[in-house]
């Protein structure tokens, strides 16, 4: 008989107490430096990309095995033909409902990661497209999350990309020691193309729960979806920092310990991507440099990779010893080892 | 020196004597309870998918890996290539033989588990399509059981599923506790395509195993295969169990203790599958609904999956508590775990 | 901070001293006859496919499985999106840099195996096409060598596959024994295609490791490079064998102990293929059969595989007493476990 499972997701960083998310941190550092031993042995986690992906995949890959279990992976045209909808009569393209999915994978496999991120997809059947409104409903990774009885991990949605987030804690952390009082610029950078918000959202929320003085700086435009700001500021009041919007780049980077960068599509142009595109091709100057760099307090450079080099920041930064996208990068295992033990775990 | 094997393969349950049919079921369900335990360390299957899967592969994965060792998918444009035709000089596109592709994975995998069901695949260099007996030969699955020197498994030929057959005879062991005298019908359900006969026919051979009064219940034209229908019913006498054939749906559902729902395509159209379409649009009253469930002696429903929602099967019979389709699935790792701890193990 | 790293990688054989060859060749069959345990336990390989492959992706596999690692492949549309030029600003359709890639690979896994051979391939963004000596450059290779603080592996580049040399030299001493003296004909074979030159340079260099009397045999117009021909020389003569070139298949196979047969395609017509296939199709009797395989000392056949039957050699030489292909392609594994558990092993 269907029921609808009560289980322990990890959909969103901010869906945790702050000292969860420090307990998480704490796990993460102390399985890179070899202080603790945790074991996945005979585990699996299946992995399912509706979006390819490199670093996430072979992030998860290796923490599994490193843990003792195993990610196996389901992309393809597999998963596109899945259903969604409530008492729909499946009688057109889509072969199999998440009512059945889920559960059967749960039965299969101790978890489920899905990354599904509909701006970098062609089309699905069943998810919303079109509207902002429609996308942050993220059907797929929602529905999934309903039915099935195993925990379901967020490697990236249209909303959120709370394993960036954690990594990027775990790297602030790692760098900085002592985060409270320090200051996190998240700088907007200039791509070819509109990118999805939810490496942004994970990121800024993330740095929101590590008591540092966030400034968030993109062009008047870009504004990030309001929702999601008040929690970070009520995240980042709660962590005793403090939190603030710039429009100004330069101004912005001023004394900076941690400069973040990224991209993202401007929200007002949601669906209208070749509006934007126009709109953004006035706006290459929001590209991370060694002068802007300059201006900070010898800050340390992230930047979730895959990076355009001389678009959004100069190869100069790039391959500067202030960059720590590298170890950024690391991080992302180490956090999702984290994560794994802790959820997967007996 | 190129020598035809003679290795234990499980290319249909009805190669087997019952008796090894009741002591792999024992086994998944004792595999099941944790009652044994079986170690298949550093062991590899090389699961060939000629055609995508989702659940035949995760099932198989992960009984490897439960088992201790791993599954290696092959599948994509890589299988397509090979050549299974005799004396042919190779000067088109495949690029290599059945001879040597299947000792050479033998020498590097301890067994070799084949999907390849040509109806639901666009098109193949040197296997057979068009007519049924043509089909029927599982040149593909056939040339690697004659040229592997490891068990081959089928995991779905134009003929036959042996694995779910054996998955769902644990399924109505597991449900049923004592089959004999159990009243089982394989009922024929409405879908918007012709399906391969081949899981009906290992679940039907299955299901004549257990000693039940085994009813199949089709439209007229739907008949299956007269050569397995003689073997079905050479089965259900060897088992203590009786065999009958319906054309009418709610009649054979009367006192059912188990309900197995599947479509196919008819054979008297095979190859002729626009035609089949429009004789089948006739036939969508051939879903099993509450009226007809309620007939049954308050009997369990079953399908292989992925189903069509509200049209092979209604929403409020899957989702209701007579629906056992979760664990069928489940049992089809068990089941696998079983033969794979039998066949490959020391 | 970016740094080019200095690691041991496994490019081509020649790069190794003649004893490091040795004791590889050793090592592997000890493995094949249980004499030797290794282990890389908890080890992750990760396998990059630019190109297909079904025997070297399984071989790794299983290798790394039988050691108690993993292999983690990548392949598909997402490792041609990847950048190797210097200086470049990337706003086109290249989204990740070698530069990048390399080092977070070399985070998450403890060695990269890569295979990449611009010939057998579409395109390539930045990888240059055309002429053999922008190919000769192994750019995307050699990228990845310059990059990673991993080992890195050749799993076939566009000039040398020194698996298959390793794998072929381990083949030949298991058959032989003492291999001083014995003599090895390379030889040319007719193909529908041009094949890449790379399995060829890496057999040939191999054998010259071997004290053999080698001798390379094919039609005009297909001699190999001249700068490899200089170095299979040199080490031939290093080892206390000899090297000859002829035109005459049927001649130079007089006496062989072991004729390995391979098809490339022709220097002077690199990159005009359409050509060179044109005069390749006067070659068809480039055929290894039984007559020619008469005048040998019972000489053992050998192919790297897959092979084109009754087109490369006939169906009765690759089925008769004389034919170790399958040895040979099992020994792949065992040549590539050695290597493996020697870079990667503590």
């Amino acid at each position: 008989m269907l029921q609808q499972q009560t289980t322990t997701h990890f959909l969103n960083t901010a869906d945790l107490p702050q000292e969860e998310i420090q307990a998480l941190i704490s796990l993460a550092l102390d399985l890179k430096q070899g202080k603790v031993q945790k074991s996945l042995a005979g585990k699996t986690l299946a992995t399912l990309f509706f979006n390819p992906s490199v670093r996430t995949r072979v992030s998860f890959a290796t923490a599994m095995s490193r843990l003792g279990g195993q990610a196996l992976e389901i992309s393809g045209n597999n998963v596109w033909s899945f259903e969604y909808a409530d008492d729909v009569v499946m009688d057109g393209s889509t072969i199999e409902h998440v009512k059945e999915v889920a559960p059967v994978l749960s039965r299969y496999c101790d978890g489920l990661a899905i990354r599904c991120s509909e701006l970098v997809t062609k089309s699905t059947e069943s998810a919303s497209t079109g509207s902002w409104a429609e996308s942050k409903q993220d059907i797929v990774l929602n529905s999934f999350a309903k039915y099935a009885s195993v925990p379901v991990i967020n490697m990236e949605s249209n909303v959120y990309h709370p394993c960036q987030g954690l990594g990027d804690a775990v790297t602030i952390k790692e760098q900085l020691g002592e985060t409270k009082g320090k200051k996190y610029v998240h700088t907007w950078a200039y791509h070819p193309k509109a990118l999805p918000m939810a490496t942004t959202n994970s990121q800024l929320l993330a740095a929101c729960d590590l008591g540092m003085d966030v400034v968030l700086a993109h062009p008047q435009g870009w504004e990030l979806d309001p929702e999601i700001l008040e929690v970070a500021q009520k995240r980042v009041i709660q962590s005793g920092g403090s939190f603030s919007i710039s429009y100004d780049q330069k101004e912005a980077l001023e004394d900076a310990d941690i400069v973040c960068a990224k991209s993202w599509g401007a929200l007002p142009y949601y669906g209208n991507w070749e509006a934007e595109k126009q709109a953004r091709a006035q706006l290459k100057d929001w590209i991370v440099d060694e002068p802007k760099m300059a201006r900070t307090r010898q800050g340390k450079f992230m930047h979730c990779l895959p990076v355009r080099r001389n678009v959004e920041v100069t190869q100069g930064v790039l391959d500067g010893p202030g960059s720590i996208v590298i170890d950024e990068a690391e991080n992302r295992m180490w956090a999702q080892m984290a994560l794994l033990a802790t959820l997967l775990g007996n």
